[in-house]
């Protein structure tokens, strides 16, 4: 493997010192690239992408040719992982992701099989093993997945859902259901997390888009047991260095202290809150991502480059910060204004370390 | 007017004893209760019930003939002061709500007329009026209005939205026009609301149903400055008795202290804090008003008891509370569900409170 020649994101999910404030930015590879609608066409569905490993590796590398990025981000959907378990994932125009076969019941919960990540889940890794060479060290690439809450709510619902009908139906009508299907879905996320550092990812980072639909006690006992349970069991050494692994609840803001408890080496944070405050809460334990509202995008440069310097003067001269947006960047965002953000933030940063990291 | 038999809410909401805590639902009268139904089939479209005093009156006091409900709330929608400003609200099935002619510029912003709401909203006041009348004291009338950066997303948007595109354009872009535009809205709400006082509404609450999705600093200057506004504005007596105000902000739970500073006699909680947590913050500044996931309604009566005993105990002997969920209750809801979630907040809280209040 050719060696990394950008190691601030590694570094700084692991509170060392950079030379300047690491950006990847969350659906860097997506539909406001008009390369990466160009490349969606040729591939057909949406699925057809995420299942063709040179396109998916065409697509994970399109925002690195624009902007000046810190890390690649393996091009997939969290809903690989249902899909693999058999319940049928078809995309419906407007709709988005449904199930043809949602679990509902105990013995559909029996039924599902943990997938082996390099069999039925082998398009992914291959699209790992893909991006990882064509990288050839210029960035690290991250792995990622849904948490096992958040997957399980579109297998209960058979796809998005606003009032969580069904899953909350299960969590307060049959607990024991619920859990039988977390405590599955914990180990095949673990193997697929595991599958995808063998294959090249070299950082981790696990979704939970949902948690933050819950009470402070069933996000415990729901969704945090079972996102500890994976990072227990996930390989934290690969190729000679530290994997380390994010945990991102949206919503979750208020459960930092105890998200940092997991064994995790750093949190996600959405843009409800400061991170100055949220550093001040986490104290050493673990790094922060974070945390621009994806809609200043729709702003003015100078309204970004607002926003960038109030967040790193939020968050000081510590080890520690990986810059992100709060929530993926959404589809109508002139390129432009990545571009302005990216550059803002390697600039607007460097004061902020040492020279030479 | 008739004297008011159970006063339980306003006392709760002052923070004075009351023998049982109160509790109402938002969205109590809607689409889980089958006359609800019966009625708006009869009314024709959402807006014609909303518009006809009489049917409004009879969905508004549906809910208290099953239940045993501490307070009624006017049935109308948040939408009617951007449509009696001339938007052109209509209703498209599965959209949700639009307008025909959404705001954007400051030109836009400046040809908005702050209503009447003795005219263009008269058809509110008259449900005040009849409700209140056909209520006989039996318990008291809530009235209500979105905020105004609620309301704002929703003319600046056209209608709901997921990533509020133009409303963080202008928030990030042009913020003095969006400033133009909720100043105007302060006027607007502070108007209607006073006008549902001076009608006979004996309790208000202020739904900031999207304040929730901006940083700590926007919410500040763009939603909690303008509800501020609103509360120093309204009526706080009338008939003798002191008009307390209810303010919420979904997904606010991060920002309580901050909206205790408003001037608002009580917060409305959601789901996502635990309400022990949010009483120790808040002190004796303000009454509190939750905070049941209203997914528990899916669940068993027995959970449904087990989370009305935990937040009862988590709340503690202590005057000020409103019992509610955290948010509307779902269309489909078995009313009997309801049922045992009232009968258990008026059992299970009597021991936290003193005989006789």
């Amino acid at each position: 493997m050719a060696a990394l020649q950008n190691d601030r994101l590694l570094r700084a999910l692991l509170r060392q010192p950079v030379d300047r404030t690491p950006i990847w930015i969350m659906r860097q590879a997506g539909r406001y690239l008009p390369e990466y609608r160009a490349t969606r066409e040729r591939a057909g569905s949406f699925m057809d992408l995420c299942r063709n490993p040179e396109l998916a590796c065409e697509v994970t590398l399109q925002p690195l040719e624009r902007f000046e990025l810190d890390a690649a981000i393996l091009f997939s959907d969290i809903l690989t992982v249902p899909d693999a378990m058999g319940l049928g994932l078809y995309f419906e125009a407007g709709e988005g992701p449904r199930f043809e076969r949602p679990v509902r019941t105990a013995r559909d919960v029996d039924a599902l099989p943990v997938p082996d990540p390099e069999d039925e889940l082998g398009y992914v890794m291959d699209a790992v093993r893909t991006i990882r060479r064509a990288l050839a060290g210029r960035v690290p690439l991250l792995g990622f997945s849904g948490s096992p809450w958040t997957l399980a709510t579109y297998m209960v619902e058979g796809g998005s859902s606003k009032e969580f009908a069904h899953s909350k139906g299960l969590l307060y009508g049959q607990p024991a259901v619920l859990h039988a299907l977390l405590d599955k879905l914990a180990r095949a996320v673990t193997a697929y997390l595991n599958a995808q550092v063998a294959a090249g990812a070299q950082a981790l980072m696990i979704f939970d888009t949902w948690g933050g639909t819950l009470t402070p006690a069933a996000y415990g006992e729901f969704s945090l047991r079972y996102m500890r349970q994976v990072v227990e069991g996930l390989t934290r050494e690969h190729e000679g260095r530290p994997v380390p692994v994010i945990l991102f609840t949206k919503g979750g803001g208020q459960w930092l202290e105890r998200q940092a408890d997991t064994g995790c080496d750093a949190l996600g944070l959405d843009w409800t809150l400061d991170i100055g405050d949220a550093r001040a809460r986490v104290g050493e334990r673990v790094a922060l991502q974070g945390n621009m509202d994806p809609g200043v995008l729709y702003g003015s440069a100078q309204a970004i480059r607002n926003e960038v310097t109030r967040i790193l003067a939020d968050f000081g001269p510590y080890p520690g910060h990986v810059f992100n947006l709060g929530h993926g960047i959404h589809q109508h965002i002139d390129p432009e204004n990545v571009r302005v953000l990216v550059d803002a933030v390697h600039e607007l940063s460097a004061p902020y370390h040492s020279p030479g990291g």
